[in-house]
């Protein structure tokens, strides 16, 4: 399987940790792919027209994307019901792996604007990413308790990919600053091997 | 259940169409919410803290979002395996409906970016768009045939959805243009009676 690949995109650290979690993670052929929302990759837009990572071609040619269907993919692979739960527990799974993404989703367009020039800035956009982050955090450290009592599945692969990502792009936030139960967890999800063998690196 | 709602998202008219499709429609109660991406929506944020439609409160006062969750949610009240096919399909599908998606999230960022004042635009990430947009169409005119011929699951809906949303927004693209295997299929989706009870409306 040929993987579209950065050490710095935290969607493709999903698949990654996914991938070390299920015992697969030797079956991929990694392959560096250069994206950013304004410069699509050419290369890739064949695979994905979209130009965007995770990318997955199998051998058979068939393309799977994004993070949800490749670590889904993945787990299914592996047997079926490891990261992705069955009956009712699959639901708040799926809802924590979209807080996730979308936490992610909410910073990569935060840093974008703000790495904009100065004219170009959207001062509404900035106020509203602070809002939505600040509240996301919040919850998550209400939730914590429950967040490290319930068996790991896609939705901590997710969620600790995005306070990772906020570690890699946004240390001037002080995410941890009143939030220890969120802080503890989040400190047990780096520890595991998936997550040291995947954390991110500037280069 | 009661559904956090907007006739304009096209989000929501994923999880509307779903729902008409499996039967289930009359089961919500909509609630009208409004969002945007520069103004966070203070009293959605208790029920999701990211302020993005789709958010469904179930009767036990558990919370599903986003429109994926909800979705696969609904086609398992329904029985499981409609829309959400088992098996080999199934990744087929992720991928359609991850392509749907991925396309709306597109054409939502392209939106905000052609509505700032002049000085704020930036013309790299027009153009980025503008390249994604396309190739993202050229390869689902080269899909159609296989588009039109698979059994409607989620993608469908994803996709019938996203170009529904390019005549509601962006009509001055003229994307049936050297499509016609695309236009095709579209008309088909848009006379199924869920696309038909959940047409955008400008209100």
């Amino acid at each position: 399987m040929k993987l579209h690949w950065s050490p710095r995109s935290p969607f493709v650290r999903k698949v990654m940790v996914a991938a070390h979690e299920l015992g697969l993670a030797e079956r991929f052929e990694t392959v560096r792919t250069l994206v950013s929302m304004g410069m699509p990759n050419a290369e890739l837009l064949h695979d994905n027209p979209l130009s965007k990572i995770p990318t997955l071609v199998l051998a058979d040619g068939r393309v799977l994307f994004d993070s949800l269907t490749i670590c889904e993919y993945l787990d299914d692979l592996a047997g079926g019901g490891r990261l992705f739960p069955r009956g009712e527990a699959r639901w708040d799974a799926l809802t924590r792996q979209a807080l996730g993404n979308g936490l992610l989703d909410l910073l990569i367009l935060w840093r974008n604007e703000r790495e904009k020039p100065p004219a170009a800035q959207l001062q509404n956009f900035l106020d509203s990413f602070a809002t939505k982050y600040r509240a996301t955090l919040d919850k998550l450290e209400r939730d914590a308790p429950r967040l490290a009592a319930a068996p790991f599945d896609i939705g901590h692969v997710s969620l600790g990919c995005a306070l990772s990502y906020l570690d890699f792009r946004f240390a001037d936030l002080g995410w941890r600053d009143g939030r220890p139960a969120l802080a503890a967890w989040h400190a047990s999800f780096s520890a595991r091997p998936s997550a040291r063998a995947t954390e991110a690196i500037d280069g």
